[in-house]
């Protein structure tokens, strides 16, 4: 476990990744030897192919663990393909030097891992192996994943741990090291904190001075709420331009699940292009609307009944056990929600399927919108039904539920003649448990569950393969052994190496979605208890360490995807800022005086100018602030002129002195230093450019030998079991799956 | 008056513009002789300085036509420099070849007057003559316009009479003709005119089968309207890319009246720019607010008042003379109107200098939106207060009226026992009376009555000019006869010269909003008589060639500014579409059913509802449109990447083989022929481009000589008076400024 305490100790062997960029399990539990013989065999295959060096240890149970190198040679001359892609797609500006040959070095990790990702998961035409894990004839690859860098992750977190809010500067290091997907919802998290300080601040006084349900706080929240989101839009294009992503989308790859009408050769670009018709795939993203509409029926039947029968048993029922049977509602509505929800899950990948998107960005951002209506109906429901139905309300409908106690227990008159009373403070107090304890209560379930979780399971099969382990010393021979025991110098890395294994994927989205969601209940809700806002401020300074924490211990290290914005969440968010203002505007109308007075007319009334209000206002914000920022758009400008201004220089020049024209790429033709596993320095992430120059160009080295020139532990590594990996893989598959070990060893002797 | 009636005869000396690119008039009756002729003589200097050819001729009374022409190979060269100018600011996305000296023929006239247009008003450190109408010391120049290519006019008009619908090459024409800023008015009539046919079709069918206020009707209108707006901001952007003008904004230079605060030098472009910060600038739009506001209190002031008087007059007023006292409201509402306006429009044009802007298109951008703003008062207002106030309310209002009558007449009974009865129909007959007769009457004054107003004045300055010529022949010596009579076979281009010297200017802004503020009558108003949408869509079919006449017959020729957009209007559309929804399903809810039923929380319902509709609906619209029309994105981008990998083809190339780098541009440094005042045919604007490698390159002509290889007439024209242009013009100012012309003829002796 050297890896899970391994925060407190500097002992760098075991940060050490032994130079290894990637890391696939091939599970082969569940099909029969010879088929996994087989597919082991493609496998490596494959990736030999591809020119990649691999590495084979044995998982926990029945896996194997593939460890992929990249040649750094190889490397650096992806890494500078993809440049030259980047350039081309007109996502970056300035052309990179250098002819087809060209090895670059990595801005950052990110950068170098996307490019092993790459080399990985594309497809063969595209220069990769094409292994797509759990998917097609990979479907028991089971986990596809880099390693993490431990050292400097740990070293973020500690210095997240002595600042309160981070800076530009952490910012590109999280972009360093997971990617920009990663970094714009740390980006996001941390915009939406400092705006938070605002309406907190003001909820003090509020708290003071107002009390709930004041208009001015009201009106300062939303207003608040809708200036947030349009200065997102703003930062978000800012921060894609500063990481160099803005319509990254447009280079992605095809899925493999994509499939196209027709190939059509661009008549401009000269491109094949792969066609699948825009209107039919609106056509069919309208099946949203009965899903959307499904899905709220589901989920609100079950929310109303709930909330129902714990009205009738809370306010009405006054049989035996009432201290137990008000909990049974929550209780029975908590169990049957995972179920309801993952079927409507399931419909909802159905259907993002079926809308057959090119890229994988695209299906991702439609399931998360899928996931999203999903998500807001079962957080926002219960509290506005709560608000808007059962408070105003109670007093007409409650009534009927004593029909059913009336079936109940023929006899008691006592409860029809007793007066109802709605509990008004009821909603009031439901806000409070969202912004306190619901939040402590998922970052429990969300951060320190899974942790504890992880661990045991590692202890457990940790155990087993300790049990395992003495079994296979006694039937297998000894040419096994050497694989199934680890050498004392790698245990360490090994079993980190299958703890990350074994660990989650982690999925950005949902963490953005939880801050999504969290904004709703501020912009729903915020306005019935001024502190509403102050609860998510510490919330959120606890669940960005958590998040961290979780991403780098919990989680798989994902790969470094590139993105350019937080994805289908920014609509959300626009769509709770203008529900938010409706809402907050009915719950101030209704709870400023006393419920029973308040008129149809009049509250419509109150709803209807608001909604004016919130179109004026979104107007303004985002006309104000695009004025105020205009500087982000210009800059952009500025780049691509200055870019075009050199050129024309540059073709000037060629015409007025044809011999010069060397000029145009100084050093076109140089090829740069390749430093052998160095840690890229995160900092250094923008100046890294600059120090290509005149760096001495070395002797072309063969992906052979460039392991030679590492630590002598990597050395090892790469050196160990020289021999064919695809047999080395097959002997430890025949140990390791359990039928009969017995004739195993004797076809081994 | 040859130009007026020249549409039928066919006779080319007519129309033949003898080689004049740009006209300026210089007037000097209320200044006196000396100021007169310093600037005069500096005027020219100033156009001889940029190295451009003037001749001078008489204009009518006390002023002077200064006919420019911008020797070929100069203008050529302007034309290169300026396609330059687009590609470094991405404007267009190939770099045109040839270095500072190439020689470029222009695409269409519209390319190549817009360059005499930069050379004639453009600052002389940006290589103008720096020349700017009626400001600073040039206030004296009262118009600055090229000469219209009247063939081309008359013929695509003729083209026209005999089609229904525009063609995209028709458009093509209007733009090689005037400009991406015109042509852009005349898309968007006609697509807003196609989009009319589907609710004029719906209309018949729903005046035939549903009747007025229809839900059904009113639905399909709204729809069709949300929709249309949205499909006209893709269409513009498609426009736009067709066009090469997207983003043409960025490149216009600085207003000679922009007051900027700082400059700085751009790190990243090294250009230097003049800052005015946008905070600042928005604070100052803010003005808009209280503007408006008093803007509407002022007018529907004046509107409730007359429209309060007629309605008394003619529901309850009984006196003698009702019959005439009916009008005099709606004559007084009229003859105060103009005045309140215009004065609105002062203030309105205060507001938008201080806002100081740096480019002439925003500050007219915001010129309109303020116009924008009065308008749509002006406009909408009655029918609203008709369908609001007046036929739901006019019960409980009318007969306070009567208290007026009561002071008037004391005693009259009759008045106060006779139930009053507020006619329903009245709202109606308005929608009609908008929809039908009010287009007629605002075509018959926007292009009918401009044209004989027209028409008479030349008349009366052409006898002016007879008169006044005999009494120079009197009394000027003979020197200035040469100049004050035209030569024979000047006459008939001359007299064209004139009356266009005399004609108004043309802004197409006004008739884009004509066209808004029908687009909101029928979004308002049109559910109250299905009918609306086809008379509307009759009265465009005339309006289009109305315009048109307008344009060529009636107006100066603008000078071809380029725009990506139909401007400000656009925001208009948007507003008029979202207010429009409210508006029907206020209309339809309030005049299906007897309107003593309405009840005021139904109909806010309805309303607020149909505002989600119509948010929901624009969303659905904007999203759906967006993916069919996606090739317009794609198209750029495919553009785009194009450009990029031919450039890193060549790149490559060089790399590989220095010496072949002259391959980057083969015949950069090649001169084009220039065609001496060759009618560029509008037809092949974009074959042109192709049309350069290899034709042969010719000495370069000295500008004196360039005009020899012209027509006879044109050598003449240009030969005329082969002495300095500012005596010339010195001996003009003499001759005609009236003061004792004796004295003028001894100076002259």
């Amino acid at each position: 476990m050297s890896w899970l305490a391994g925060y407190g100790k500097s002992d760098h062997d075991d940060y050490d990744n032994l130079g290894v960029d990637w890391v696939l399990q091939y599970e082969f539990g569940d099909i029969d030897q010879e088929q996994a013989i087989t597919e082991f065999r493609m496998l490596i295959s494959d990736l030999k192919e591809a020119g990649l060096r691999v590495q084979v240890r044995h998982g926990h149970s029945a896996a194997l663990l593939v460890c992929i190198r990249v040649p750094r040679d190889h490397l650096g001359n992806l890494v500078h393909q993809s440049r030259i892609k980047d350039w081309l797609f007109g996502i970056t500006h300035t052309l990179p030097e250098g002819d087809e040959t060209t090895i670059a070095d990595a801005e950052s990790p990110s950068e170098e891992i996307r490019s092993v990702y790459h080399a990985v998961t594309w497809q063969k035409k595209l220069g990769g192996a094409g292994i797509t894990p759990g998917f097609g004839k990979w479907k028991n690859v089971t986990a596809s994943f880099p390693l993490h860098d431990q050292e400097a992750c740990s070293r973020m977190l500690r210095q997240w741990n002595r600042k309160t809010i981070l800076t530009a500067k952490d910012l590109d290091e999280i972009r360093a090291l997971f990617g920009e997907k990663v970094a714009f919802y740390y980006a996001f998290i941390h915009s939406y904190s400092l705006f938070l300080t605002v309406p907190a601040g003001l909820g003090i006084l509020g708290w003071l001075y107002l009390g709930p349900y004041s208009i001015t706080y009201g009106a300062v929240l939303c207003t608040s709420c809708i200036v947030f989101v349009e200065y997102w839009k703003i930062r978000e294009a800012d921060l894609s331009q500063r990481w160099d992503v803005k319509g990254v989308g447009r280079l992605k790859v095809n899925r493999k699940q994509y499939v196209w009408e027709k190939e059509v050769k661009d008549p401009i670009s000269g491109e094949v292009r792969h066609i699948f018709p825009g209107w039919k795939q609106f056509s069919r993203q309208m099946l949203l609307l009965p899903f959307a509409s499904v899905a709220s029926v589901a989920l609100g039947a079950l929310i109303v009944a709930s909330f129902a029968s714990e009205v009738f048993i809370s306010e009405v029922y006054d049989g035996p056990f009432k201290g137990y049977l008000e909990f049974v509602p929550t209780v029975l509505f908590s169990l049957s929600l995972p179920a309801i929800t993952s079927f409507l899950t399931r419909i909802a990948t159905r259907l993002t399927d079926y809308e057959n998107y090119r890229t994988q960005d695209q299906y991702d951002l439609a399931q998360t919108q899928k996931t999203f209506v999903m998500n807001s109906i079962t957080s926002f429901l219960p509290t506005m039904l709560t608000a808007f139905v059962y408070v105003p309300f109670g007093r007409q409908i409650v009534p009927y539920l004593h029909i059913f106690q009336a079936l109940g227990q023929k006899t008691n008159l006592a409860v029809h003649t007793k007066e109802f009373e709605v509990d008004v403070a009821r909603f009031q107090q439901e806000v409070i448990y969202l912004s306190m304890t619901a939040q402590v209560l998922s970052f429990g379930e969300e951060v320190i569950l899974p942790y504890v979780k992880h661990v045991l399971r590692q202890k457990w099969q940790n155990y087993q393969k300790r049990k395992a382990g003495m079994d296979h010393r006694r039937t297998t021979s000894v040419a096994t052994d050497l694989f199934l025991i680890d050498p004392p110098e790698e245990v360490a890395f090994m079993t980190r190496l299958r703890s990350e294994a074994g660990a989650e994927e982690y999925h950005v989205e949902d963490d953005t979605m939880e801050m999504c969601v969290q904004f709703g209940y501020l912009a729903l809700f915020g306005v019935a208890w001024p502190l509403v806002p102050l609860g998510f401020l510490l919330n959120n300074w606890l669940e960005l360490r958590g998040d961290f924490f979780k991403l780098t211990l919990e989680c798989q290290r994902p790969p470094p995807i590139r993105s350019d914005s937080i994805g289908p969440c920014l609509l959300g968010l626009d769509f709770l800022a203008w529900l938010g203002t409706l809402s907050t505007a009915a719950v101030v109308h209704i709870y400023r005086g006393p419920i029973a007075e308040v008129r149809l007319s009049s509250l419509l009334l109150t709803v209807f100018i608001a909604e004016q209000v919130y179109l004026g206002m979104r107007f303004t914000a985002s006309v104000a602030l695009e004025k105020i920022y205009s500087d982000t758009i210009r800059r952009e400008e500025a780049r691509r002129y200055a870019v075009r201004r050199n050129y024309l220089a540059a073709s000037l020049a060629r015409n007025s002195s044809p011999k010069s024209c060397s000029q145009g790429s100084p050093n076109g033709r140089t090829r740069h230093r390749v430093r052998f596993n160095e840690r890229v320095n995160v900092y250094s992430a923008t100046e890294n450019e600059e120090t290509y120059e005149g760096t001495p160009s070395p002797t072309r080295e063969q992906p052979e030998d460039d392991v030679l020139r590492g630590s002598d532990r990597e050395a090892q590594f790469w050196g160990a079991h020289s021999g064919d990996m695809a047999e080395a893989g097959v002997k430890l598959i025949r140990a390791l799956s359990t039928p009969e070990p017995g004739n195993v060893s004797y076809k081994e002797a």
